[in-house]
């Protein structure tokens, strides 16, 4: 019973969130130059590109932690399930990190090292930015995000079929956003990939705090506010509380699989 | 029965429009490079963006002084609502402004008022512009937006999926067109936010004039010529005597808290 | 009986044809950079974007006389009622530039003649170009646009709700390949405007042999071959005849208004 | 019998793919810039641009001979009905770069073989870009256009309608990342065209064999993984091997024009 978990649906969508990191985060900042041997200022689009083609290709994939923490915040997946997509997700970023180190040319690898310059886009404030301003901008734009995503993919939406270009919009409204602040993370598993390869954890919490601050804020608007499911969020603990009990219980009997709608 | 007015249904309209205005002018304008510490020339790009993603949120709102204007006029939305939703967009604009004037880094705030340069792009029209060419633009870049509101939110428009997409392009050509001119007002409130903040209202009556008088000619053409509702304007002015007096019998007795469709 | 040309549905289309090539003509080239005093290197985003909002805000309009050529070629449109929606065109283009050299900002006008190289664009082909390659790339980016304006248009087509998108694209594909040859023409009543307003008519006949050849061309495609109404040319010219006929012996008896479908 | 094969409809789809990739490699890479006498830095644009569009106006075109590779390993194109399609693809693509060759202005022709330069774009990978490097990236810009193609036509895809806009975004991404390597190749035809003209086949292999490696990990992702039509490959050996014997059985009673649904 308990090998369920290990079912071929659950094992596919695992599968397909690493694949879909994989190749969000190795074809989006592989764009270079070679007349100029510098990385082409089109980061951003190639980024939003390879999102929505990514989303376009693979369907229901989050890509991004915070996404998962919202649907898990609104009892939409199991946490369970939550950890091992978002486990997936990060060793999908550690091997797009890889895979851009190994491909890109050791002109540039060598050539002060703009190869590590692209990878450590993700682990630094800007200077001059104090850390507060780098956690709201991080905050901001991932709220926006998380608000598109919850936005696009709701059933009663009339843009359902525009969802992957609506979350490809709202990456590029974070990157022209936050790209002077933060170098815009807006996405833990993104940043998350550089900073283990170049082992360069400076101020590395600011891109997990300020996303899943803003996350939890877009969930909090979306599904108490916007399109309320609770009324308060004392009802929302109830049946917080009740969703893992039966979930826990259900675990020791077998695992439920598709809690996703 | 006068409490009405504040059921939780209206109340949620309110303050939609007033978040969806601080996300579009808080967000919009927050792109900034920090090599070279200037703005990046990307505000059209990320403003329409944000305005898209806001209505993609958000659902139906407005945004915009003028557009709630020419709800009004079209008997669409009743004058009582309508102050209400001007008010609200006019303090998220202002919240917009202060919070921007927050988060931006310090360096850009001392930095020859970079930071004032981008709240006042709005309050001035440009050197060599005279007035009447500002208002004249003005109008007709506010006329084309009003005209593609109207447009991509007529129940058989073929278009209504595409709503915020075409808002978007719209406000895209405005700034094209206008940014030259007067900086591109299309939006009191967007002019309004910085010129209460920095104090100047110099010219300030241009963005609410053109826009205004933009807003009731696409009004005039769309309702009168495209898709006639009145055969000519006697008939509206009977409409419109006919709706105003209903609706203060009404008031008098209860208030009907959604004309809108 | 003959005044039924003239009656509202009629005069409805012939006014919005002319509402929309101003509204295209007017706002499209009117972007200009108050910094530097030039004209935006834009102008070719805002009239592919102009041309896209005017086809969402007027429904069916051509806005192009070679767009109503290739529809009375296809039997779409009476040649009576197509000499009147070219004239309104043409009307509308000299419209459109009086209102621009109006506007625009006397530093631009006195400053180089800007302004008038602004509306020369289409009146000359660039230097080194012979008149045979201006005549083909004329030709090609106007195949194009009809084929897309046919393909967008079909009632069968998957593609009728993105119509103004197709279009847009297709403009803004012509103008990246025919800027350097002749300043993209693929309108002539955009290249007739400036003509007459500077009375520069030199060459100017390739910016309509061109463009009539690129239509004809797309639509023997279209209709002959993509979408066969006719299985060769015979066939048309005994339907054309017998159109004519009935269409004359009806003039007499009182006009046809509408065989748009 | 045989004559079938030279059917009316059979002739129609060759020929759509014939001047499909003319218009596709002729209009795209036409963008020249006359005031410096230079190729327009836009032909990515122009090229994703003019595929999209050519997919818009002739339907169901594959103007790629690794998207017939693809749809051929998937059983869902006759081998025989592919060797027609792929050689009416490099037939365009030839006569694409001959039209290029005859319409460029002479300036350009001269100077500096600028025009070579444009066609020989593809013929040559990166200085300081190894082979393997080349491979790969072609390889991995082509996977995610193959799947792309193939989600986007699936039957059930919720982005059928948006097809050749997602087309086109595939192609811009391709070329966003592989221009530095390789010059972007992604399309045998459209390297062979130049590379055939200019007879520099310098290097040529690497713009077949990555560009075929791509698109069949694509299917084999997406046929056997995504949307398993065959459980493993022995499974889809023997279907191949049935539906070969059945062609051979048909073709020699008399061929089956329209195996493509």
């Amino acid at each position: 019973m308990k090998l369920d978990v290990w079912s071929g649906l659950f094992l596919r969508d695992i599968f397909c969130e690493f694949l879909g990191t994989v190749l969000f985060l190795f074809i989006g900042p592989l764009s270079w130059d070679s007349i100029t041997d510098e990385p082409l200022p089109t980061l951003d689009s190639s980024l939003a590109l390879s999102l929505t083609l990514a989303s376009v290709c693979l369907g229901e994939v989050h890509l991004n932690p915070v996404v998962t923490l919202a649907l898990v915040a609104g009892l939409r997946v199991s946490p369970w399930r939550a950890v091992l997509l978002v486990g997936s997700q990060l060793l999908g970023a550690l091997s797009a990190c890889a895979l851009l180190l190994g491909i890109m040319p050791t002109a540039l690898k060598s050539n002060l090292g703009v190869n590590e310059v692209r990878l450590n886009r993700n682990t630094e404030v800007a200077p001059g930015v104090y850390l507060y301003q780098a956690l709201l901008v991080e905050m901001a734009v991932t709220f926006q995000l998380v608000l598109c995503v919850q936005a696009a993919t709701h059933p009663k939406s009339a843009f359902s079929s525009m969802g992957p270009a609506v979350i490809g919009l709202s990456v590029t409204l974070g990157h022209l956003v936050a790209i002077g602040f933060t170098g815009c993370g807006m996405n833990p598993a993104r940043s998350f990939g550089p900073a283990v390869l170049t082992m360069n954890f400076h101020n590395h919490w600011v891109y997990w705090v300020g996303p899943c601050a803003g996350s939890l804020l877009a969930w909090l608007l979306h599904d108490l506010v916007l399109h309320p499911r609770w009324s308060c969020l004392g009802d929302w603990v109830t049946e917080c509380k009740e969703t893992l009990l039966k979930d826990l219980s259900k675990q020791s009997r077998g695992p439920e699989n598709h809690m996703e709608a």
